[in-house]
């Protein structure tokens, strides 16, 4: 059901063929390595923080890479993989099943797009598919981008020139400005002196229906999770989605935004330009964030922040007039 | 005179067609639609906000689209259009006059430079050139750039590689280093749920004589109004300028900076790295603005800011020493 | 043994050809402009600023363009060329060595790959390499990628799509994201009215073994001295890094940080989202900086720093919990 479509997956692998020192007591064949909530009892979970306790409580996956610490939290049926260093354990195993995510390897198979096999869509100069690629009918890609193998796009979207977009699913009528760079491995890795264990990135980016992304951002993909864009939702020039991030639907995102990896936004939500977002963050529904805040801790739905850190917009602006 | 050059107008249009329920005493062509600045007899007009209470009493529009509680400032002699959302309505009038500046639809003219027509023009490789493109002598054009159709570029001007241009007239020795995107459609849209309405966009951006662009910038056209950047101003890289903003002469923008839409700035004025400047703000002559700094009002001529929000730079300086 | 090989250099010049009213006592031939640091007896030196009145007490130049103020802390062998403003003065002379440093000419000597030259090299589709590129054996170029001539590129190397790279010499085992413009002129100029002085860029970007940056980022090159990256050192998306930056190795800059000219850090600085950092600063080892902050003073090694300014992060924290 959801085989990884961008990266050759090398598993299935015995649960003890990956921990042979670790005397697990079923000996079950692993399809892939899944986030707690997406791990079906076929898949190898990971378990790093207490943030997720919750996910951790009802995930179905019968084998989870934990600590001694956080074990607890888990179902009875999970076997415990207790290490030190959760990440990095995760790190080494998602490499045997996937060998090539650690780094973008730029795609050799681009090809001009055939005529015959994209009779419904418009293409400009130099454009370079991959292969498997879909797009849809009545769909723009502008001159000089690069779409690589396995994207799928909807259709009646519109994507501009000097744009590379990988590992990313796309719905119908979203726009794409000029010089996106669409699915790129995010910045994740285990720092180690003089040779840092690079995080190889699984994930992929979801764009919905009728989003629109301007001119020059970048959006990560997911690293074992995906990184998503709602319906209808709008990001202004030069806006930096990092890995995993989730945003809902009808939010605006002004210029310049960051967001830091695995952060989650409701719907609804207006972001003022170069505010930074901190990351495994959950800012609720209908949020209006100030333009250059720093957003570091949770937010609430129906909330309006602003400032560094990001404080009530009320306090902030008392603050300010009490300084000026 | 001034006719659209970068997007097809389906004008004249009787203002009583475009506007059948308003009972208007005159039925004349309306040729476009203009800012209450630019607008001639023969223009429509847009009156949204009180901030723009004196263009309003001056403009020569004979016809404007307001609310009833900023209509008694416009002349006599203009009619008004009374409209609950001056945007909403505006948006949908301007969608008739030019129905493809909704979306940077790719220009699919877009072809190798002829040597002939450009024989004083050097070009790297891959260079892609829309109609009626007219490039200066002694001008360079690096690899893989994109130049839309009815874009102007003056002489001895020096566009690096990698780089979008569109909707743009730009003055002589001008320089635009690699990866620039300039004449982007600009943020603009009205929220509506689930699919929001694309504002269009049918200004340009303006680059006078001897303005320096660096690598990695993105300049949005303007709305209704023009983007312009003053002569012998220099960005730095990963400058974001939005939609509608004037930068004055001889200024210097640091890199990362980040302007919202519709703000002037004088002359002479520098800004330091990362800053952000709010929209339609006036910032005057020989401004100085900090680094890091957030501007969310007005700054008179002369003034040193520093601070987010922004502040005089004796008092940010003055609350750092007592805050370190 | 030092030749710039990727600018021509009109030189050698004898000293009172170039500086024929200083009347210097000798007259020997200078072959070249470099930092007070790098200078040898055979170079002219500059010194402008208090700041590097070490490096100045040391250096070997026989000949250095300075001030009034600053000439005694020259060695006495050192003749002094004295002049109001050092910067012009060198601006001046650096423009007879080096006529063609002072704007980003594009590389008009740009072809596909030689598959010979290059049988131990991957290449995507378009990609373009000017003179006398040497890329090491394994590396991967991918699709639409500028390569300027001179440009070295280490073995085991993964280079995206989209990219520049230009006076730049690249170590083993880099990794460089899709959208990078390495290598371009960095933001130098003397302000003059209605005609700023462009500042030659003579220096080149190094990036030492196994640096990963991520997509979209500027890496500008030294003016006169050269921008570094240490090994092992990864930057994240969309980061600026501005002309004679030097950031140590191990370090993590996360995304959309911003360094000005000239700063140094030490080995292992953690730098987080949208941080920026002054120019001419020195930063320690060990240095952790937090998101947002903006670094406007020397930080020593072991601190932990956050805000704008950027204070102890403790101070940081108390401010923000009594501010809530």
């Amino acid at each position: 059901m959801s085989k990884n479509i961008f990266f050759d997956c090398r598993g299935p692998f015995l649960i003890n063929k990956l921990f042979p020192n670790k005397l697990l007591k079923k000996n079950i064949k692993i399809k892939d390595v899944k986030t707690l909530n997406n791990a079906t009892s076929e898949d190898l979970a990971f378990f790093e923080s207490v943030n997720y306790k919750e996910e951790a409580q009802t995930t179905k996956a019968l084998f989870c890479i934990t600590t001694e610490k956080l074990k607890n939290y888990l179902p009875k049926k999970c076997e415990k993989i207790i290490v030190k260093n959760v990440l990095h354990e995760l790190t080494r195993t998602i490499f045997k099943f996937y060998p090539k995510a650690d780094i973008d390897y730029p795609d050799l198979s681009l090809k001009k797009p055939s005529k015959i096999k994209y009779k419904f869509v418009k293409f400009g100069n130099n454009v370079l598919v991959g292969k498997n690629v879909i797009i849809g009918k009545n769909s723009i890609i502008g001159s000089n981008t690069i779409i690589e193998s396995n994207v799928k796009i909807g259709k009646n979207c519109i994507i501009g020139s000097q744009i590379i977009i990988k590992n990313s699913l796309i719905g119908d009528e979203v726009v794409i400005q000029d010089g996106c760079k669409i699915g790129l491995k995010g910045f994740g890795f285990i720092p180690i002196n003089n040779n840092n264990l690079k995080f190889p990135h699984i994930g992929k980016v979801i764009l919905k229906d009728k989003v629109e992304i301007a001119g020059s951002c970048t959006i990560d993909r997911g690293s074992v999770d995906d990184t998503v864009i709602g319906e209808n939702t709008y990001l202004d020039n030069q806006v930096h989605v990092a890995h995993n991030v989730k945003i809902g639907n009808n939010c605006m995102i002004a210029g310049q935004v960051g967001f830091a990896g695995s952060s989650t936004l409701g719907n609804n939500v207006s972001i003022g330009g170069q505010a930074g977002i901190s990351g495994h963050l959950k800012i609720g529904n209908n949020v209006k964030i100030g333009g250059g805040s720093g957003v570091i801790k949770n937010i609430s739905d129906n909330s309006v922040v602003m400032g560094y850190p990001a404080i009530p917009f009320k306090h902030f602006i008392k603050k300010w007039k009490n300084n000026d």
